[in-house]
């Protein structure tokens, strides 16, 4: 079997421009948790791409000083549902309940194209670090009509979601319902469900969303937006949250 | 004191294009390690740019399932050196021993720009699924003289890092004291620590690396390249294994 039928998945998209709006079908890369465990020890458990798991057994092996030939004494154990996801970015080995602990963002706050895309150009004017070291991700919280309120940035995307949402809490603001999410980069599992902690209905970013992003923002009635550039973007998830899109 | 102050720091770096060399300083993103406490239990540690701690604090709580604004009771420890330095990114909580384990690369392989270059611009050729869902991170073993000898691609730029390694590791070609990593995206503390564990004199990356990248290379004398684009790129570390540089 080709790597790319088990790391590409097909998704459902609305492709949104100032010309119009058109359905589309988008490959996204597929995002999974994966558990390795030695002598019965779960020693991570990562959100990885499906293949070649066993190189990645040995590789992880190899950096925590075990013998990295010893893959086949390594028992993997790979959890492919939702509802068993974990997520080791944080050094959780289990966060079932945590999924489980999730509400859908309920309130039916809608956003319009024009806001979405007007945070994310304002983004750049507010990353000093990045824009003299480039190695920062950022995050930043907008209103409903597209300003931004709080932008932090971190060499962790997880870190630039934290501060942002951790701010937010300080100051008594949540949850954060008539608000959404900007971020730099790519969107993964960890982002989304740190959004739908905060209760924000909305998710937009430069680049694009991984499978099971997308697969907790549908589930959750987030909208999320990946490849948000110029005046155009990809919705992946949550459509019903675009205002005056027909 | 201003976010920046904490956040950048400066090095020392050697800018390489074809047109000639010269010494420079750059500004990199400050990446330290933060540890998370609640009631004497630590929650997390995680590699992120110093700065809002609170907030990060607070977010992370969020995150967690705590109360928020109960960040007073957390116990947060900061710490700052590398000995002390601890990856959360695999959910390790303590590392110390990991890094006191490293063994610096004794070998004095040295390696031609061309042959560098030569490599990062073969690497998209290489990325099938990035070029079909703009979603992945690449990384490859490239031989002495740039050829790619093994790509791989994930959603965790560590997992890519893990695969290469492992692939290289089950092959019994470890220590790879005659080759090279290249990677996609930015250079992390973990990506050195890897590259160091499986013997790898020198790691290129298109984009930037942070502060205990650097000092983790310059420690045990792994040639580390950022922005690596076109037929230029700029050393941060270990530029005594650059072959034919004045």
């Amino acid at each position: 079997m080709k790597i790319e039928e088990i790391a590409i998945r097909s998704a459902a998209t609305l492709h949104v421009t100032p010309a119009g709006v058109r359905e589309r079908r988008e490959e996204v890369a597929v995002e999974e948790p994966f558990a390795i465990q030695l002598g019965g020890e779960t020693l991570a458990v990562t959100m990885r791409t499906p293949g070649h798991d066993d190189e990645l057994t040995a590789g992880f092996l190899l950096a925590e000083g075990h013998d990295p030939r010893g893959v086949a004494a390594a028992r993997v154990v790979k959890r492919g549902t939702l509802s068993h996801a974990s997520c080791g970015v944080c050094g959780r080995d289990d966060v079932e309940e945590l999924v489980a602990r999730l509400s859908p963002v309920a309130e039916a706050t809608r956003f319009t194209p024009a806001a979405l895309v007007s945070a994310m150009q304002r983004l750049p004017d507010h990353q000093p670090i990045f824009a003299r070291t480039g190695g920062l991700h950022a995050a930043a919280l907008a209103s409903r009509d597209g300003e931004l309120l709080i932008v932090r940035e971190d060499v962790g995307r997880h870190n630039a979601v934290d501060k942002v949402l951790g701010r937010a809490a300080l100051d008594g603001r949540l949850p954060l319902s008539r608000h959404f999410l900007v971020v730099s980069g790519r969107t993964s599992f960890e982002i989304v469900q740190k959004a739908v902690t905060a209760g924000i209905p909305a998710l937009i970013a430069v680049s694009a969303p991984s499978s099971l992003a997308i697969e907790l923002a549908e589930r959750f009635g987030v909208l999320l937006v990946g490849f948000a550039r110029g005046a155009g973007f990809t919705a992946y998830a949550g459509r019903f949250r675009l205002q005056g899109v027909e």
